[in-house]
């Protein structure tokens, strides 16, 4: 059967996340649901990274096995139509070795998060920020971010119930962009790349430099927090809204 | 009555534009209802731009007078507690001379443009942005919106049912930026000034230089519409939701 990788854009509102459940709308099943229209059968496709409900994907990547073989542009176009009105859209698509896993063959996964702070409701951003009132410090998120880079036990900033089989991962950036807008509010954007992370990780950072922004938190607290490897004395978890899976990275792009 | 200046932004798509109407909703009349929430009595606000259905607010202006003196701090949260969960906010409010006038006093207006070539649907910006599928020739839409610059006749460019007693007005600015994004598509933000418009101009010139941008039209075709000071000689008129009324101008700014 031949293989196809997907670049998947989303917002991650209406779903329950990534992954397909019972009863409750899922990218993944919208996406199954599209390729069912294609070939009348059950499918079922594997992505780089699950993200949890009210995240977004920018640059989520999964795969599909198909019966016959697809023009992998009409394939994109096929699926775009029938997933139309979900806010799912196939931004580009590439056959790929039968044992090419989207999951199991990325080296490197790329989160970005946004936070604004401002005290007017972001009417036209609902839903894509996550937005806080208190001005923060971004120079001293940045020491904070700068004190949770390279190769460590996470357990503090991993969900209770995450299934990784060890609590070790290599945050290989962590960078915190000022970015200027035209209402003069504040907006920071979070780079985050690592080969792989944790259930809630990105959000766990997140919340707990947020705090080091408003200066309850010193970057000191935030090495004390790391190397108590207690998921209790991680900084309170940020919503999902502000969060993209922004890219994942391949020994070779199979959509270049 | 003590009056204020109001800074308002809101998402255009649940409304049919700023101006109240029997049985339809409008911005207007989510302000006035909020308005109504802190003196109980009928409240009627005029606007420096009275944007179409579908068209967005960065930074409208409105003016309301009020019975009582209000900290315009409170007058704001007030409002935004009470137009929730409408998408319009007060972002600035202060407190203004009784013959200040949000449309009158006004010397400038600027709108946004924002026009997407893309081919998968822009889920993440669906009803933000004009999406088209075909490249466009970014110096081609600068050299032809040069031609409209300054003071001219601008029938051509103004809908049939512009009430404005005279079509002569002087364009300021139309700036075509080009806008680098992650997806790798074009994006084009046309920044369009003047100290007054005509019903549908922006979206007539945008949709007029989208046709030199693919090459149908040539920038001599646009002095030609131009000069043939006839509706018919316009281009297709683009859509509402890519617009954006983003500053308007005060002899002193009534927010500083």
């Amino acid at each position: 059967m031949p293989r196809y990788a997907l670049k998947i854009e989303y917002d991650g509102k209406p779903f329950s996340g990534w992954q397909r459940q019972k009863d409750v709308p899922s990218v993944q099943a919208a996406i199954e649901a599209a390729l069912a229209k294609l070939e009348r059968r059950d499918h079922s496709i594997a992505a780089a990274g699950r993200t949890d409900a009210g995240v977004h994907g920018l640059g989520q990547v999964a795969h599909c096995d198909m019966d016959k073989t697809w023009n992998p542009f009409r394939l994109s176009e096929a699926l775009n139509f029938h997933l139309k009105p979900a806010p799912v859209a196939v931004v580009a698509c590439a056959q790929v070795a039968d044992d090419w896993h989207a999951r199991f063959s990325a080296l490197e996964r790329r989160y970005l998060f946004r936070l604004v702070v401002r005290r007017a409701p972001l009417v036209l951003e609902a839903g894509k920020v996550w937005q806080i009132s208190q001005m923060l410090d971004g120079d001293a998120m940045q020491a904070g971010a700068d004190r949770l880079l390279g190769r460590h036990d996470f357990t503090t900033f991993r969900s209770s119930i995450c299934q990784a089989d060890s609590p070790l991962r290599t945050l290989d950036e962590l960078r915190v962009e000022t970015v200027d807008r035209a209402d003069g509010a504040q907006e920071f954007r979070f780079h985050v790349r690592a080969r792989s992370f944790l259930h809630n990780q990105v959000r766990s950072f997140v919340g707990t430099l947020e705090r080091v922004g408003a200066g309850a938190w010193s970057p000191d607290d935030v090495t004390t927090a790391l190397e108590a490897r207690d998921r209790a004395a991680c900084g309170p978890v940020c919503p999902p809204q502000g969060l993209y899976l922004a890219h994942v990275g391949y020994p070779t792009d199979p959509f270049a």
